[in-house]
């Protein structure tokens, strides 16, 4: 068995050593650690966050480590988050006509590479029925118009509830889910935009670089949050271009950096690497 | 003898091989030629652009091709811009405090890796002094104040003048030229920017760049234009950062960006392989 | 219509202008030419490399193309390699068990990213079949023994021959080609292997790599030779690792690039980019 | 005061609990914290390493801590490295007739950004004399003939220890510190090779790129070890490079490599970031 133990709490002497402590003295074995302190938050004194990973006999449970370890939390106001690092996170993908994102993330869940519990693919387009039935998950297709939005809002929640979703990858989808949805839910989903944000807010980010004439291009993984491409980033790249380059060929390379932009992301996020700290975040090793 | 011609024009068929032969009926001998037909510019038609570099014997000077050439010119109603590829820019160099651009772009010129006839450095401050003296390069001190402003751009432009500047690169200078000049001068000037723009415009990117929580830092150098860094682009980079980094370590690690990337783009300046277009940049290889 | 010229000659003045003038005289309209000067082999005098790509009206074919520019051809030694753009590669993908650059293959295949025509998939382990079947591409399963490798490669150049088959890319094969078979065609398989050559040849490159304790891993494109990883190499790329990836990680992380490095260069060359002197590469932009 | 504690032991529980523990009780405060398990050395065991930062009273020096550390690490076998974080480490840097590297890390120490203490530059040529002083640090002209090798090295040597050095930085430097002394001093010397180690071990690594047609030029900053180029590797970096690049522009291309990786491996060296398993190294954040 193993367990992830994600937390946070004002920084102060003692922390590491109590955190290790209580572990030890419920059987776990520290396989990982890494720790980040805050000092520039002036305002509000330096936060401490750290990750640690442990092994754990059979019979000590993520659950009942819970309990033991309630004590230190509460000794040093930490927010805590622990998860059981043996059960794959339960996910969906949500595509839209563009296969790239999708492919790359059936092909690695399908050959074991990306640790993740793909329960469903839901898609406002039929394309991708054959490939994914063929890849052996559900296929759920609900398509769109801008009558039948908030309806299909309902739909899509629906088909998450009932396939037991926890993680949501927008791999180049339609953003269907509602700003009172994913302000609900900060970090549920997992979206890819096509540029480095901040720049190249919105829509044909491309043909806003190549108007720019920008010497590269970039791919963002971010959160989605109610405001459009302002979510916490997970991960981010670029590529060279040069003047060369017309509005198509920028799109398609922008596909190599969305495809692995993502695929990061998502591995942070379903190895339980990734905390939220306002709209940063810590990523660890 | 060797020349760079640098031309565009609207495209039509038979541009490359007339000026292949008027190049070599007037004992040229092409040792490089790149070109890019800018298609997609639906109002104005197709743009064709040519670098071309030539070798040819001593007594044909650039000059004297710059009159065989004119009835092909003017036959394709070409922009021509005919450069001698063995005169060195004459180039001033404008410092602020900060010397890491500045201290790499002498040690270039002072190896021979840099073809830059270096005439002048400028700075606001006096402690760049010594270095410059050492190398052997005069060394202006024209410090500045808000009252002053106006007065020292006119004393920057008159060294610049009587040392027979062409090309002033920006190395994390304040900027003291004027909407005015660099409107009149509009690739004349080279300024490095410490982000990938249009990210980041304008003052302390790296404070942006640590509060919006990006992961990735990067530098741009543009030709200085009247909006702030709006001029068009002629090189960029990136490199990846973590939430570790505070806001003096982004500052640090893109210190490395803005030295290769400037260095980068003035390279490329006095090897004549930058042509604009509208605001945007043909760097040829 | 469109063509491809890529021609090789000793260098002398005049070249260019020949060229362009015998494209010009055919109807042939230059789109994109771009030249490289190899001047440093100092025993043979200096090589002139050119490709040029043209449009032309319907009824000047490629073929009829070639016999025009023989002339030309023959008044400056070159060697011509003429090819009609507008008709995709034949091509075959061989692949093992690991399915990472296959199904990348496949995926820029059916979206239309990848200009090939994709004749046949052939494997010596039966897992791919459903996805090529689904996928539309045919599929031939030739297991291999030691006893049956002889016989078996007979089995793949019949596949090859019957498929009409030009470009074979082998993506992360086992290596069925004879020695005498790609010493007999040297620009026709294209191969991926883990590491940046010329560093770790040979078998379990990312073992090798996590030994020496590098900081980075790598991926070499290049076509096979007779010579173990030793061919022409047309794309390369690293990333960057840490002391912290196992093995296993490292070749995680190293199917990413061997996937991107592959395309490259399969697009490189079905765009008759490529061009081989000796063992090195010129990749045209 | 702050202090930095590299310490290394087989892999058991408890150990990230008694080592915060000892620190916490001698009044320290930790800072940072990275921990490393190397699982895979199946003949020995599993191996443990960490790195802690602690920030103490000023009445506790990092001398005082070592003895009241001592029972801990007897208890886990450690290997226990212990480094006063306040104190610069003193530092030589020798060079040849090439400037980049020595006026790159002359910069980075007079501005401050790299923590080191340079007390001397030797070289065997007289050219950096003048920047040197000029930049306030003593310079040692030792000339050098095959045949005054031996004594040459026992004048380094003797200048070395005059200095007080710890860190010899190799900034593309002649090989003269004997086999001998490398092997009695194993993570003292610092060198820069300008290849991706291990391709092109030994002489002219840039020719031999250039020979071998890569795509990719590298450079690697290793420990200088008896074996040559074989040290272990503290930094490594590639850019891309095309068939254009004669040796001259690869060897030009090269030296913004060579800077910058050189500068990076002496930035983790002097940070106490680095520590050396076998022939690899630990690099911590």
């Amino acid at each position: 068995m193993s367990s992830v133990l994600l937390l946070s709490c004002p920084d102060q002497p003692g922390i590491v050593a109590a955190t290790a402590q209580a572990i030890a003295d419920n059987g776990g074995n520290i396989v990982h650690a890494e720790q980040y302190v805050k000092a520039d938050d002036a305002d509000s004194g330096a936060a401490f966050f750290q990750r640690v990973v442990f092994d754990h006999a059979d019979d000590t449970t993520t659950k009942s480590f819970r309990t033991a370890f309630t004590p230190t939390a509460e000794r040093f106001a930490m927010t805590v988050d622990l998860r059981d690092d043996t059960i794959p996170v339960p996910t969906a993908i949500m595509a839209s006509k563009q296969p790239h994102c999708l492919y790359d993330l059936l092909t690695r869940w399908r050959s074991g590479e990306m640790p993740i519990d793909l329960r469903v693919v839901i898609s406002n387009h039929p394309d991708h029925e054959g490939i994914c039935t063929h890849m052996g998950v559900p296929y759920v297709h609900l398509p769109v118009t801008k009558d039948t939005k908030p309806q299909q809002e309902g739909d899509v929640l629906d088909t998450l509830d009932r396939h037991g979703v926890e993680l949501i990858v927008l791999a180049r989808s339609m953003q269907i889910l509602s700003d009172d949805f994913v302000s609900r839910h900060p970090t549920r989903a997992l979206n890819i935009h096509h540029s480095f944000l901040p720049a190249f807010i919105g829509a044909n980010p491309y043909r806003q670089a190549h108007e720019r004439g920008v010497k590269l291009i970039g791919a963002t993984a971010h959160y989605a949050t109610a405001e459009l491409d302002e979510g916490p980033i997970v991960a981010q790249d670029t590529a060279h271009v040069s003047h060369r380059e017309t509005v198509a060929q920028l799109t398609a390379r922008g596909r190599d950096l969305e495809t692995v932009v993502l695929a990061r992301a998502v591995a942070a996020h379903v190895e339980h690497r990734v905390a939220v700290h306002g709209h940063r975040t810590i990523v660890y090793n």
